[in-house]
C-alpha cells in the first residue's frame, strides 16, 4: 500500500491559534484514494526544522505533500528546503516569470523583485497551476518518491489539489483503489469492552486491519481490507463486517456516516409516529441533537426542559407528593415526566431524562452520573437507571445519546 | 527561550475526520508560559512512527509532549515506546493497579486485564492523575530533557495539562518571558467590520500586535504585547486594550476565558432574577447553552421547544389566528410565545426565538437565516428581526448566541 507523509508549514501553526485544517483536508482526500497517510508533521518556517521533516517523511512514506512556505517572502523556505533535501537544482522558468509579470500587470500593479523566485523550479519539475493565487506549486518524481509542494492558503491549496494533484497521483499509484473500508458504530460497551468482545478479531492480519475510536459514548470499529483487487478486499471486507456484526448484535446502530440521532429520526419517521420529550439534566442537549437533522419538524413534535420542579409540575404534571418522596432525580419521577409529555403533546412516544450532571445536587446515593431515561407509548412506561462516568459536560451527552439509542432499540426491537 | 515538540498519535488522526485539536491547546499553553513550540509530528499507532516522531522531537526541542496511546488497548503504544526511546525500564505501580481496581469496583464493572498496562511506568517518572478517565499521564526529566505523556480524550488531556503539568513545566523551565497578552470579546459586528472599527490600531507596532478569530458569530480580538519588561509589556497592553474597548463599545461581552452564556447567567443571578425560554429553530440549542454552566438551575426556570405549531399553541398560549394570519416565523409569533412563556412560568425574563434554520419551510419572504427574538419581562415585550446568514447549523448557532447577547444587553443596559 503506497504511504504519504503531509508536512505544514507556518509559525502561525506553532501558535495556537491557527488550526491546520490543509492536513485535514489532504489526509480526507489521500484515504478516498486509498492511499494511507502514515504520519504529519507541523513546522515554523525555519530551514533546519522543514528539511527535517522532509528527510522524515521522505524515509516514512513515499508521497510526501507539504503546504505552505511557497509564498515570495524570505521566511517563504519550503520550495528551497525540499529541493535541497532532494539534491535537486533549480532554474528560473521563464513562462512562469511571464504569468506572474500578467498577474501584476492585469492588477496594475508592480510586481515586487521578490515574486522572482516563485518561478524558480527544479528542470524535472511538473509546475502545478494555481487559478487563485501567484504561487505555484509542484508535483516532482524521483527515485521512485514523489514530492508535492502546495500554497498555504487553503482556498487556493485545495483548489490546486483536487485539479491539479489528484490526476497526477492516481496516474503515478494505479493501485491506489484495491482497499475496501467500512466503519461500523457501536454504542452500548465501552471502548474496551468493544476490544474484548471481538477478541483475536482485533489482531487483524495481512488483509485486514480493525481500529477502534470511541467519541461520545460511541465506539466507531473501523475495518480496512487490502486483498489482491477490490472485489478481493470487499469480500474480506464484507467477511470481517459479518463477523463483527455477530459479536456486536443490537449494540450496532449505524454503519460509516450515519448518525445516531439521524437513525432514530428516520425509524420514527418510517413508522409515521411522532416524539415528545421532557428533558431534565440534558437541559435541552436531547432536542437540539434530534433538530440537528432537517426535517425533524415531521416527527418531532417538542419538548419541556423542565430544570425546575416548578416546571416538572405545571408542564409535565408530576405531583409534588413524588418530588418530595423520591426527589427529582428518580424512576418515579422519569416516569412521570415521561407519562407527563406523552399526555400533553398527544404524540406517540414520549421520552423523558432526569439525572445529576453535577457538580451540584450531588449525595451518596445520588452520585454525578446517575441518569433515569424513561420512555412511554400508549400501552407502557419503561425507566432505566444508568451511571455514566465523568463531568458535567460528558456526562450530559452521554445521557442523550442513550437516550438516543434506547429510542432505536425501542422503534427496532420493541423494548429498551 | 525554552523549546517544546509536541506529538499527537492515534490512527483516527491519519483519516482526516478528526481534526488534532489537542496540539493547538497545548501549544497555546505553551505559548502563554514563553515556551516556544518549534514543531508538531501526528502519527498513527505504529511504533516505528511513534519512535520516529519521539526521536526528531528529543532533538529538535527540550520538552516533547505527547497526546494519546495510554489507553488500555493493544494500539495504544506511546508509553511504552517514549520509555523505549529514552531508555528507562518500566515497573507495575502497586498504588495505580489498586487506583484502576477502585475505579472499576466503583462503577461495578469487572477490570479488563488490558487494563493493567496502564499502571506501568518507569521508576524516575512522576505519575500524572487523570481525575477524567483510566488513563495516567507522565512527566518524566532525564539528562535535561523533559518528556510528558498525556491522555488522548480532549477533556481528559486538558484538564491534566492544567492541574498536573503546567506547575511542573513552570518549575523546571522558569518563564523569561516579557510578554503580555488579553483577548477581547465581541458579539454583533462581523470580523471585516471589527477590523474597519479598529482602523490603524489593527496594523499593530514594534510594541505590540493584533490578530482576530471569528468563532460562532463571536469576534475575539487578540492583543500581544511585548515591551522592554513584564511591567512595560502590561503598560502597552493596558493602553491598546483601552483604545480598542472605546471602539467596541457595548459589543464587548468579555475578555480571555468568558464564556457569553455564563457572563449572561452571573448577570441574571446577580440581579436575582429568573429566566424561561420559548425555542422554535433552535431546537433546544440555548436552553444546552444556558445549561452548560454549573449552577444555571438558580436561575433558569426551564424552557420549552415548541418545534410543532400544537405545541406553541398548548404550551405557549400563541392563538391559531396568529399562527394563521402571520406564520410561526413572525414577529408576532415571536412576541407570543416570549409572553406566553413569561406568563406560565412566572419567571422574571421570557425570551422566545422563532425561525427559519432550513432546508425546508423557506419562501422568498422568509428565506434561511430569517430569526426573531423576542425577550418579554413584566413590563413590556421587545422583538428584533434578524437576518443570519449560513446553512442550518450556522444559523441556529448564531440565533442561541445573539439571544444570549440580547439577554446580556438587556441586564445590562435595559434594552435591546
Amino acid at each position: 500500500m503506497y504511504k504519504a507523509y503531509i508536512i505544514s508549514t507556518g509559525t502561525e501553526l506553532m501558535l495556537g491559534s491557527t488550526i491546520d485544517s490543509n492536513s485535514v483536508f489532504i489526509a480526507e482526500q489521500l484515504g478516498v484514494a486509498g492511499i494511507k497517510v502514515v504520519g504529519k508533521s507541523t513546522v515554523g518556517d525555519s530551514v533546519e526544522y522543514i528539511r527535517t521533516a522532509f528527510e522524515m517523511g521522505l524515509n516514512m512514506a513515499n508521497i510526501v505533500i507539504s503546504s505552505g512556505g511557497l509564498g515570495p517572502t524570505s521566511d517563504d523556505l519550503t520550495k528551497e528546503v525540499a529541493c535541497e533535501v532532494l539534491g535537486c537544482e533549480m532554474i528560473t522558468v521563464d513562462e512562469e516569470v511571464k504569468r506572474l509579470e500578467d498577474f501584476f500587470r492585469r492588477r496594475e500593479r508592480q510586481m515586487p523583485g521578490c515574486n522572482l523566485k516563485q518561478a524558480m523550479f527544479p528542470r524535472q519539475a511538473k509546475i502545478l497551476k494555481n487559478s487563485r493565487g501567484t504561487a505555484p506549486g509542484m508535483y516532482l518524481k524521483k527515485d521512485n518518491k514523489v514530492i508535492v509542494l502546495l500554497p498555504g492558503p487553503p482556498r487556493e491549496m485545495q483548489n490546486m489539489f483536487l485539479n491539479e494533484v489528484e490526476p497526477l497521483l492516481k496516474n503515478d499509484f494505479p493501485a491506489i483503489d484495491i482497499i475496501a473500508r467500512k466503519t461500523i458504530k457501536v454504542l452500548g460497551p465501552g471502548e474496551s469492552q468493544v476490544e474484548d468482545l471481538l477478541g483475536d478479531l482485533m489482531h487483524g492480519s495481512k488483509e485486514y486491519s480493525l481500529a477502534l475510536l470511541a467519541k461520545d459514548g460511541e465506539v466507531h470499529i473501523k475495518i480496512t481490507a487490502e486483498g489482491k483487487n477490490l472485489e478481493h478486499s470487499k469480500k474480506i471486507l464484507e467477511k470481517i463486517a459479518n463477523q463483527i456484526a455477530e459479536k456486536m448484535g443490537r449494540n450496532i446502530f449505524g454503519l460509516d456516516e450515519d448518525r445516531l440521532e439521524a437513525i432514530a429520526g428516520s425509524l420514527i419517521l418510517s413508522q409515521e409516529k411522532t416524539l415528545a420529550l421532557a428533558e431534565s439534566c440534558t437541559g435541552g442537549l436531547l432536542a437540539k441533537m434530534i433538530t440537528d437533522i432537517p426535517g425533524s419538524s415531521k416527527y418531532f413534535w417538542g419538548s419541556v426542559t423542565a430544570y425546575s420542579n416548578e416546571a416538572k409540575m405545571i408542564f409535565l404534571g408530576v405531583s409534588d407528593i413524588t418530588l418530595k418522596q423520591y426527589g427529582a432525580v428518580s424512576s418515579e419521577t422519569a416516569d412521570e415526566m415521561a407519562r407527563g409529555i406523552l399526555g400533553k403533546s398527544g404524540a406517540n412516544i414520549g421520552m423523558a431524562v432526569t439525572g445529576i450532571a453535577g457538580p451540584e445536587g450531588v449525595s451518596d446515593e445520588k452520585p454525578v452520573g446517575l441518569v433515569y431515561i424513561a420512555l412511554a407509548d400508549a400501552h407502557s412506561c419503561s425507566v432505566k437507571e444508568m451511571r455514566f462516568v465523568g463531568e458535567r459536560d460528558a456526562v450530559r451527552i452521554l445521557a442523550a445519546k442513550s437516550a438516543l439509542d434506547l429510542l432505536r432499540r425501542y422503534l427496532i426491537y420493541g423494548g429498551l
